[in-house]
């Protein structure tokens, strides 16, 4: 007989299958609620065109919003953190715990939402650990490696038993600016009995560990040690670490170091004010004092690594910089893993760069860069030293999940151990199991375009997807309501679909066609006065003009019908 | 002294600085043309969203055309072949010189095109080398492997030197059904001298040799002996060889075959009725049919390896597919390369298939498939074996034609020796020397879409990003002349933006701002009469509206005034 008290929902709101967005509750007894992460996601243009990034839906949690008794923060990325300042108000503003640096990279992105309000964001050492109790929860916490400093996972008490759940993390024995994972301290809390572990499944596909930092630094100094000119590297804002490896290498090798990107001056700036991040003194200096320097004295960090649209790198290779253009010698290091999908427009920047006289390096030829997650024998060693009971892939798409379930099995966990959730698929937790229920709750994804949060749906974005092939078709027919005649030739206006001066007899077809179908659709009455049938007009005209352009050219605008009667 | 004469333009038309849309044209004093192949390419989404393919600008041929003397096909695939039903007619349909598969495949695809010319397509055979004369070229060719039976390279002996190009290809000592690629006659050739060597760059990024069919000849062999249910194995139609082997091993192991996919099966078709590919008696089966047989008595050889969009495995995979859902047990094999780009969506297809029940096998976790194209090992192989004096990478983009020059230079080439050039750059061979040389023909993308061959241009692909990224926003005002007020409130149209729907009161607000607009461009004449300001009125709304919903929104759609006097 266990000595498991009550029922625990564990309910994934993002970050199952995809990856960021992440966001998990956990709901006790059905009054006390906490969450780890509040993430957002990153879309892709094909899918979602021109969406800026996307956030979990927090419906369940707004209605429940009395019950929320704090927000525990991972760690200071984005797809950890970005959500907050988009949805922290409807679910009441809820006390949020956090690392020094995780506190102060999310107070200082608040400053950007000026009608966000003011958080509470209490600060939780890894130095002096306090374990804290919220309601029934008693929130312990460990020190992981990532790419980021101050990156925990948490190990969480509750009377139906107690829960690891790793965060971003991987184990380097060997970190350059970091300690290594405190293993000893995962074990000692693992001691207490792990009934279920949440572990990050990013990478666990992948066999064998993740390189060192050390290794990564190593080569980085070997780049640095060839350079004959500058030194531009494009990594992430995020990476504080690796960012700290170029600031360092830069100081060692006597060149000063530009950087280039607003988000990676602010990460750049809060870490050092926390002393996170170690820089010789005057190390920074304006990207014009640079041209005052020989190029070998030289390094620019900036952003740019994925060929983001807009990004330094990107301007660069553009020759659209306001500063910096490529000047043969240069050496163009890709600090950063691709994005799945970014593959090709890296290489096109690859190219570009190295057509302007740059000498490329990335992380294919060479390790440079490490991910941040864990690799297959790091996740073995992980589960090896907590021993959980049930076993909870997260962080991950679907294969990534599977492929974690698997390193489970191979460690000899009964299927019926490993949970493969979907994100809104509550996962109960009583004191005779844990298992995926049927209950779920609202987890689609809720898009951010500009200034909206979730008013661009579904719809919307199909709208989108169907204008970016074939363009739209908008044909404007004026009838004279006294005599049911068209008033003047149809307007056609056109975008996307054709290059309309270059169609006359397209549009000469077209007009031809709205005439007749408005002919066919006029009925005249008694008195002679002309029955305008609008919406059947309309209706003709759409699927005809759709038809006929079809035909006519395989294509498919959007075609709108406008009927105006005057 | 040399006895070169006269002077050879080599003019690259496509498949330089990008994978596909090959096109080269020899041009002899002016006076004599030779081409070798003729290719299509494919788009990418976010560049080029809504078109089908690419093709080259024949502009220069066009102008040219009563000196071309033939077309040299190298190979079936359609990135050599694709492309001759939309531009033969125009550079005066000249006779094509093909292996006898390519012919098929040629003149088989010709009858999609009902309204394009007849071809004139002269058999070249292998088994019966014969070499022939066009004008002052002596052509000359030879075996070389790659994923596509009866590929060939060609040596072309021109006054001023001789040129071999190898085509794609790669060199496998060991393939399946396929001779090994013929060096000891690449050689016999080479020794006639080879003053300049184009050869296939797509690979010389890799190191070492492409792995041999015959490992994944086993490794396929594997799969099929594991296999308890159905195997459905994607590949591309084109590639003939893989097929070939997943057929043989059907019929070693007692498994019927399904073919779905319509070049799939003309491809096949083709190439049995020449004997290219050998297939046992009656392996072939109807879709329908499968189901009276075991899973394990059932292939289905389909399309969809690049998850692409209404593929028989996309189908299959979204439950769309007229006769074949997922069957838990089936396995799925993944049997070529990733298209770059292509990365995320065929993970989602293979997320897809895993959750139906599927066992996945894709070439990163095996060798189930080799690419058709030389590594840097098989280069440096060719470049020793010929010893060209002059060496141009085709086939690749810019980092891959720089790793040829890499391979050459690590060779002891001399850097002036390595040509890297780009579409549209003319070549020139003189007696002297071969250099890039400052001519340029044009040799832009021309884009095919639906039946439409060059109508879409910069502008409308630009559009179309545009109504991608933020949708199309069109404002109808209809103004009264004898008043100059509004008829009515302003018509609005929106397609991609936001949810109309929901956004009642930005469309007040816009509605408000056409109307001041437009009273502010209404002058009254001296009779009280309105002098409406039609162009002025346009150009506000399109400047103001734009902004407004900028502002407002953060987006910017595609403004479209329309102003219409009653």
């Amino acid at each position: 007989m266990s000595n498991y008290k009550g029922q625990l929902k564990i309910i994934p709101l993002g970050g199952l299958e995809e990856v960021g967005r992440n966001m998990t509750a956990f709901e006790f007894n059905e009054k006390e609620i906490i969450i780890i992460d509040a993430g957002l996601g990153y879309p892709y243009f094909e899918e979602m065109p021109g969406i800026d990034f996307t956030i979990p839906n927090v419906e369940y949690l707004e209605k429940n919003k009395d019950k929320i008794l704090g927000i525990l923060i991972t760690h200071a990325h984005y797809d950890h953190i970005g959500a907050i300042p988009y949805l922290i108000e409807k679910i009441g503003n809820p006390p949020i715990y956090a690392t020094p640096l995780s506190r102060g990279i999310i107070l200082k992105r608040q400053d950007d939402f000026p009608n966000a309000p003011k958080l509470e964001v209490h600060e939780i050492r890894k130095d002096k650990i306090k374990p804290f109790q919220l309601g029934s929860f008693l929130i312990n916490y460990f020190h992981v490696n990532h790419n980021i400093p101050d990156s925990i996972g948490y190990f969480i008490q509750t009377p139906v038993g107690n829960i690891m759940h790793t965060g971003d993390f991987k184990i380097d024995f060997t970190p350059f600016f970091d300690k290594p994972a405190n293993l000893s301290r995962i074990v000692k809390l693992a001691l207490k009995g792990v009934r279920l572990l949440m572990i990050d499944s990013t990478n666990a596909y992948q066999p064998g560990f993740v390189a060192s930092e050390k290794v990564i630094m190593e080569n980085l100094e070997s780049i640095f040690r060839k350079a004959q000119g500058r030194i531009i590297a494009a990594t992430f804002a995020s990476l504080l670490e690796r960012i700290q490896q170029l600031v360092w290498l830069s100081g060692l090798y006597g060149r000063k170091v530009v950087l280039d990107g607003r988000t990676l001056r602010t990460n750049i700036e809060v870490a050092r004010q926390l002393k996170y991040l170690q820089t010789p003194r005057g190390i920074f200096i304006k990207p014009e004092d640079s041209f005052r320097l020989p190029p070998y004295q030289v390094t620019i960090i900036c952003t740019g690594s994925q060929a983001e649209e807009g990004s330094a790198l990107m301007k660069i290779a553009l020759g659209e910089h306001k500063y910096f253009k490529i000047i043969p010698g240069d050496t163009v290091i890709f600090s950063s893993s691709i994005v799945p999908g970014n593959e090709r427009v890296i290489q096109e920047l690859k190219d570009d760069l190295q057509k302007q006289g740059a000498k490329i390096y990335h992380y294919q030829m060479m390790d440079i860069h490490a991910s941040g997650h864990a690799f297959a024998d790091e996740i073995n060693l992980f589960i090896n030293l907590v021993k959980p009971e049930y076993l909870m892939p997260v962080h991950g798409h679907y294969f990534m999940l599977k492929a974690v379930e698997e390193i489970g099995l191979n460690l000899g966990m009964s299927p019926e151990r490993i949970l493969i959730a979907q994100n809104g698929q509550v996962v109960k937790m009583t004191p005779e199991k844990i298992f995926v229920s049927h209950e779920r709750v609202p987890a689609n994804i809720v898009y951010v375009d500009g200034l909206g949060v979730g008013d661009v749906e579904e719809v919307v974005i199909r709208d989108r997807q169907n204008l970016a092939r074939d363009g739209i078709f908008v044909v404007i027919a004026t009838i004279n309501s006294a005599t049911g005649q068209l008033r003047t030739s149809p307007d056609i206006i056109s975008r996307g679909f054709i290059y309309l001066r270059e169609s006359k007899q397209l549009l000469r077809e077209v007009r031809n066609l709205v005439k007749k179908i408005i002919e066919r659709n006029i009925r005249f009455l008694g008195d002679e006065s002309p029955l305008i049938q609008e919406e059947q007009i309309k209706y003709s005209l759409k699927e005809e003009i759709a038809e006929f352009l079809f035909k006519k050219t395989q294509r498919r605008p959007v075609v709108i019908p406008v009927v105006i009667k005057v």
